[in-house]
């Protein structure tokens, strides 16, 4: 759907039938469906076999958990995931963890999407349990999009961080930074949480100011991915850097390089180069694919 | 900083100052400092003046009202706003309200995105005072951007919602929608939050579809926005609609319309035409002008 194809995450072949979630009759219809899914959890990840989810039929649900519409197949079967009793994410395998790093380089494209939206609305319910209005427990609502709160009458949906994730490029260089504890010889693209009062072009000037001492500007819009880890939107952008003169933040980037458009080829292509890249599912590898094309 | 210009709520004079947030000493210098200043603010309105906010010495911060750092001014003078005992934010000007949308199109371009940045921040410090996590009440930390709970431990940050706005195109007319008690012959982009597992390309498409029933590819980026009703952010883009054949659902839409660029440049240059523009400050107005300016 934008300029730059294979982007992970996207591309889930549910559609999220809103109007199920707003509809008692329709939902509970759904959840009665003997052709209802069911997406098939160890844990946080996916039982996946041959790079598709696992799914086994609703009726499976586990007593005590509660039901989320995922959403319906092109036949229009309702799939769903489901929140447990007792459910714990603190102690789920973590972005970099080896065992996710090979499930998700296996899954086919849009599997991803569908487990993405699965992993993070779940994440959401189980560390959202109470109104942060007033600290009363909540109760789910609206087929697992959304949890309210009776004691005020609060409601509370999903919760979405923004992350810009950008290229800063100063005379035909990229700027990448490495974080603490990152694998040996990996650099990404410089990457931060937007806050409140802020545009997408401000966040990317703001972060790459504040870890690497470079004013940007000219920032322009690359491409954007959900990120399950819990819940963020990257958005990746590109923007002129005005020197190549680095101050870089140690509190927030062990270290922070120049690259050349050949050596980022090199290292895409596979050959060794000056940094290991990110995994292919991250955005910053299709920014970095974008940049080097340019 | 995008090719769109006179975007409301942006440009921001303030260097938001991450650095301090995590430095008690540094901190505490600042709060110290006879040159800080506190945001004048009634209810959650500023008190403004030829277009420009009002501030006075932060020494007048009320008996139990804590600051919140909004940054440092170019001559390095730490500006803060606060959260006071008993503030109230449900019964705060709404974004349509006449005193507020006065007061919007009257501030001068960066002071309404200072306001925005605190509005937002106090918002939800009002509303998000307990442990989403365990219910327990939480206190403010990082010079107010976040919120601690002391009994589990958890992190609170302040939500920023990110939201698609989008014009689709279909043989040179763009559709417009309005909602429900919009004020008479009002429309503008549609527009709807983004959800966990879905980019901005995705979100776009399936909003589109939802509210109108038209299928929409080749999403691009144009501009984004804060938006301080409470906390969104604003991301505009146009894509191309498969179909003119509308099947609008009347729960989100009072009515949608299509409409020429003849009619678009009509509006925008304030003569008479099928519909009434949103207001400059609104990010749908830009949307609107580069749209009718392709
Ligand atoms: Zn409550
Ligand atoms: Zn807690």
């Amino acid at each position: 759907m934008t300029g730059v194809s294979g982007i992970g995450f996207i591309g889930g072949a549910l559609d999220r039938a809103d109007a199920l979630r707003h509809d008692t009759g329709a939902l509970a219809a759904a959840l009665a469906d003997p052709a209802a899914r069911l997406l098939v959890l160890d844990g946080l990840l996916p039982v996946a076999d041959d790079g598709l989810l696992g799914w086994t039929a609703l009726a499976d649900l586990p007593a005590g958990a509660q039901p989320i519409l995922l959403g319906l197949d092109d036949g229009g079967r309702p799939h769903f995931t489901a929140l447990t009793a007792g459910m714990r994410v603190d102690n789920a395998p973590a972005m970099r963890s080896p065992a996710l790093m090979a499930l998700l380089a296996s899954l086919r494209a849009g599997e991803a999407a569908t487990y993405a939206a699965a992993r993070s609305v779940i994440d959401w319910h189980v560390r959202h349990g109470f109104c942060a209005n007033c600290g009363t427990a909540t109760a789910m609502f609206r087929a697992g999009w959304g949890r309210r709160c009776d004691a005020c009458g609060t409601e509370h949906f999903p919760r979405v961080d923004p992350v810009v994730i950008m290229i800063a490029e100063h005379d035909g260089r990229a700027l990448l930074g490495r974080g603490k504890n990152w694998p040996a010889g990996r650099y990404s693209a410089l990457a931060g949480f937007l806050e409140p009062g802020e545009s997408i072009e401000e966040a990317v000037a703001r972060e790459v100011a504040e870890e690497a001492g470079v004013v940007v500007t000219d920032v322009r819009y690359v491409a954007s991915q959900p990120w399950p880890f819990p819940s963020s939107l990257m958005i990746a952008c590109i923007g002129r850097a005005a020197s190549d003169v680095l101050t870089i933040d140690r509190n927030e980037l062990e270290d922070a390089i120049w690259v050349s458009r050949a050596d980022v080829r090199a290292v895409l292509a596979g050959e060794a180069g000056p940094f290991i890249a990110p995994p292919p599912y991250a955005i910053a590898y299709n920014l970095l694919t974008a940049w080097a094309a340019e």
